[in-house]
């Protein structure tokens, strides 16, 4: 992060797709996603045959403050857990009101997300495609194309913060799962909810 | 502007480089720019030829709060006011610590920056190429190339509004100019500046 508060320049549309100037790299083996993925006989198989990276995010770090933003480069790598393509944990942003864009640069995924008032949605990012996810939505990342990385820059307020637990290991109420060739959406056997909308 | 808080997706490099869900275009004309350029002979002699658009803003609408994320286009076309490139008002934020990022998608300017501290930058936008406003930083879009648009997609916070007296009609401190087929930048005339960083 730099140390004074001058501008500063990134390059995001690089062959390479790398934040030249980001200096923090978060990479996300499989190992660290043991109980995301559905098929937990899949994970524990593919995990024996070696210890793969699902995403990496490369951040832009800036203060974590109103009125900052907070951005970089998220990259889910091509892969499947059984039926359940590669994705990211997902998170609630701790400051539920607060919003993110993620603009999709190359590959072509899904941004799967819901709020807590009982409600999902699913929107397919192909390169050039945004998505604003408006306040109080959990948004997570998945890879449809298990040829090519899926690759998105995204920006939040920098007082949003990250709030992982509340969707926890259950996972989201979608899955996305590639099932004879295609991508289809199905409940979540694990969430099961009650007509008030209160998990069970 | 949605009327609900659902996210929503927009497409930002499609061929025709435009956010067809935008809901709000912003088109500065020549004629409203009297007094932004600082050769005012040209200026009048090229708006007796036409009232030509010089820059549009393509603004995906939410509510101007804390948390959400005010985002776009913005297209400045290409041409010159005597040996002035076209370029936007340029402004500081009104809240003064809020962000900005600029992503340039297609063409070739430079983001001319200044604070109230006495300091000016100005980065070159190149497609791929981003660059964070600082808080406390005022920017203006330049392009720098003659034969193509420079577009750019921008994000800053929900908060921040919009100051453009400060800066005004006497300009940035530094001015970007063709001269001899090359770009230079000069200073500002019209900000001549005491030793104490005060405006006379």
């Amino acid at each position: 992060m730099a140390t004074d508060n001058r501008p500063f320049r990134f390059q995001v549309l690089a062959v390479e797709r790398r934040i030249p100037e980001s200096d923090r790299v978060l990479t996300r083996r499989l190992s660290a996603l043991r109980g995301y993925f559905f098929d937990q006989v899949a994970y524990e198989a593919l995990l024996a045959a070696g210890d793969v990276v699902v995403y990496e995010v490369h951040e832009l770090r800036r203060p974590e403050e109103s009125g900052e933003l907070l951005s970089g480069l998220s990259i889910v790598y091509p892969g499947l857990v059984g039926e359940e393509y590669f994705m990211t944990m997902g998170h609630f942003h701790k400051a539920r009101q607060t919003a993110e864009i993620y603009l999709c640069l190359s590959g072509r995924g899904a941004l799967v997300m819901e709020n807590e008032q009982g409600d999902s949605l699913v929107e397919e990012l192909t390169p050039g495609r945004g998505v604003y996810v408006a306040p109080g939505w959990a948004h997570r990342s998945v890879n449809l194309d298990l040829s090519q990385p899926l690759v998105t820059f995204f920006v939040y307020p920098g007082h949003a913060g990250h709030d992982y637990a509340t969707i926890g290991e259950a996972g989201f109420r979608k899955l996305v799962l590639r099932r004879g060739g295609s991508t289809v959406i199905v409940d979540n056997p694990r969430r099961i909810e009650c007509p008030t909308g209160v998990r069970t």
